[in-house]
């Protein structure tokens, strides 16, 4: 994701520097006018803005607060943007220590997989003080087809990121039961899915319903164990606001089960199997 | 509905006869041309082809069965269309029942509310012997916007039309408990639909998801004690062939809970208040 | 459970007559002194009182309002008990149809199995008119150890068998899940039911945990399939009464899972194995 | 619960020194004979053993690995056994550590709340290195009725107290959901207990059941926001050995459910409550 978000900015014509734990990765950017860092404090050398765009809360603190971390090498005034899925306490300490240090930091997760990225099409969520979200606007239009401003406490964003991965889960959930409905019953659920793609036109449903009627997981456009941290993200937060969410919580115990039976690698919507297997099928 | 329908049927040529329980709402009929019967019998005097399109299994029953019912009135080789969402079990019934009199059955439910019909919007799902949808084409074309065949045994069509519901449902729970937890983390709803509406692209969701952001129930275009029948179909059928529908089960549930606190008369997607309820909103 | 019941009868010194399906288990309480009779009616016969004890709700109708049923072969002023677990529907049409007919109707639903039959050993819940249950009582007492009086409504009596049921269904998942994550942790889920027998001292958790510990389910000593019918009756009267209970529903599809996988003639408990089969053991 | 065991241990005959953040309640240990340490680590002064009775994960990592702490303090050889419900992740942590230092570690988590424990009565589950065990059995034996010795993995000991608590919850659930039933009904849940004392005989049954029946849930035993602590407990072993357990993500909803109501300091039974608010009661 990183590499593709830093040549759509470098392609709009800012100056960029890259970093990645891959040297390799980092390198290929070279041929597109990116710099090369050789750590993530390198990578924030005169910068105004930093991306961070990484797997998890782990890797996201490692690469801010650990050695040669962003938080120490930003200059003040200068924003920190992550646009990772990461957990909305760990966003409200990022929104703290930046602060503390006398920069700015906005949220900014994405929905779209890389070839998006790499077509500058994702869909940006951002938050932050209002000041600094439009600074950044001119970034999230290199990189993304859409903004959506969700408010001025950077922790918003993510939320609205999670509970969108949650609506695609929930949908996914519903066709997953109806298809094994429709299987049990001897209807083929392609039939199911046309009529389905005619009521709700949406290309999520074709996309997400072509994968269970044909069983067709592989390869992952976004693998179940990724998915499996985005369930917890979502259930993390709704333990946060004491929100019970009790689909939210069935999504995850039906992903618990599609890794224990070794769907790791597979897509992350691979978890609809689970309403298949239980109905015998 | 059925008037809707009837009323399109004539528009189209076809020579229309019409009951309801409701003699005023058949009386309406006439200025299109539509003969008004005096019962279910007078309806399928010389028909070739007699929809019922009634609220639950009961009245279906009773119009095909009872006394100057359908059953009895229709010349062998004429076709009867059920286009209500009735039960699996009385669609089978249904088309033994037709068998053994001569008489031709084919299960036709649609998508679509009053005005749909009105508009010759509906969406057509038909089933049964082949040589009989195809003779019933034309007047699925007369009253839809398209008909998808779904295979030659009936109840087939019924499964789609019941999974098809659920899937609404199963969107209704998903976007309910979404907003849930944005409105407890202090996010506009509102700003997560936008990111659906965009992500998801599909009128269900702007629609639906404008209700349950606005909390905007009233007047229903499908009341949610109707909601409650249809969650019984769906979990009916899933018994009988026995599919496992955990999500099917928390609606129903989420249902009741609703309806134990009046929202009958609203519309069906209210049952998503239960998850802003049980987070304290 | 119905041959035990009559032996206690006739033991205790009443005059039974007593009438199945199959002849042969009907000739066997002969040597108890048991009139063999040849139809429901002819069991009837001078009879102040009558015990059914059937499979399901239509086994039930059948007997009572089927030919040479008990509904017109009982007198005027006798009683007719029925012990069967059925529907909380039908009990209100048993007690309505004989209230009709000028008879007496109460409802003596029981906990225990065949053996407990046989030692007289059952839990007797009645329900009815207080003049009517109080008659009945030295009958309830020939036959079981203890009776409740539940009320005066007597499909009340049925509500607290279905009640019970489900707290052994809630039982039985509850072990289930907990000896799947003992499993999946390494630990031996024996060691987890000691502490289990230590804690809750109760006779139901060590025999049913034994079964689920040891994934020993057969011989049933009561069959999943029937288990399958009381999880219908649970949720029949859960949605006749608008009551949301998701974990019956959450267990009614898991039972469904089981015998999808082929577990109808195993005991009930082994729909445990469900929370087993997900986590991938 | 600490201050408690610390008298039994004394009263025994066994040296005893005790450490509390709240002097008072150190202070009142004196008469029975038990030093009043300073710190954690005066507490481990000369110690054979120090047990830990704290509230949660944090308070465990503070007085073990903070300043003044026991990892630090122990001398080589001696064990530490920590008796509080934790995280199996920490009790991981707790035996690597305490392994590295040549100190031992060993797991005793207790089921009893403090009146159990001032009278010697709690149930002690322990797990770790047999030779440890079995040296700290005649101090199980001077706090606790009943010591079941879990394995060699002392985090093994963490999941049978955790499903333990978990068994204690689906309980509530159970007879929470079939009370709100019974009440819709018309039925008195008085009536439904009494029969499943007779049938469960078992005091965590008659104990609950009428807290659940009175609903009544103050004073609490253990408040909810305690529970909420453990359900978290329970779904994060759960989640880190794959093994999907839907009930308690069910029960963790509920208990989330009742916090949102401003239940926390109400009974963790108290959770009971949510069944009966979603049947409109």
């Amino acid at each position: 994701m990183g590499s593709r978000m830093a040549r759509n900015l470098a392609t709009a014509g800012h100056a960029v520097a890259g970093y990645n734990r891959s040297k390799e990765k980092a390198e290929a950017l070279r041929a597109d006018g990116v710099r090369v860092a050789s750590s993530p404090a390198d990578a924030c050398l005169d910068a105004e803005v930093v991306f961070t765009m990484l797997s998890d809360d782990a890797a996201t603190e490692e690469v801010v607060f650990g050695t040669d971390g962003v938080a120490d090498a930003l200059v003040k005034g200068a924003i920190h943007i992550a646009s990772s899925t990461i957990s909305t306490a760990l966003v409200r300490r990022l929104a703290a220590e930046h602060a503390r240090r006398g920069q700015g930091y906005v949220s900014a997760p994405v929905f779209g997989l890389p070839p998006a990225a790499a077509d500058r099409k994702l869909l940006m969520m951002a938050a932050g003080p209002s000041e600094l979200v439009e600074r950044c606007l001119p970034l999230f239009e290199a990189v993304g087809r859409k903004t959506f401003v969700i408010g001025i406490d950077p922790w918003h964003a993510n939320v609205v990121k999670l509970c969108g991965n949650f609506t695609i889960l929930g949908m996914v959930e519903t066709l997953g039961e109806a298809c094994a409905a429709a299987r049990k019953s001897g209807v083929d659920p392609a039939r199911y899915l046309d009529v389905m793609n005619e009521l709700f036109a949406s290309p999520m449903y074709r996309n997400y319903g072509n994968k269970i009627v044909g069983d067709n997981f592989e390869p992952a456009a976004f693998p179940l164990r990724l998915g499996l941290k985005d369930a917890r993200l979502i259930l993390k937060t709704a333990d946060e606001t004491m929100t019970p969410m009790p689909l939210a919580a069935m999504v995850h115990a039906h992903i618990l089960a599609a890794l224990a039976l070794g769907q790791g690698e597979m897509d992350w919507s691979s978890f609809a199997r689970i309403a298949a297997r239980n109905a015998g099928l």
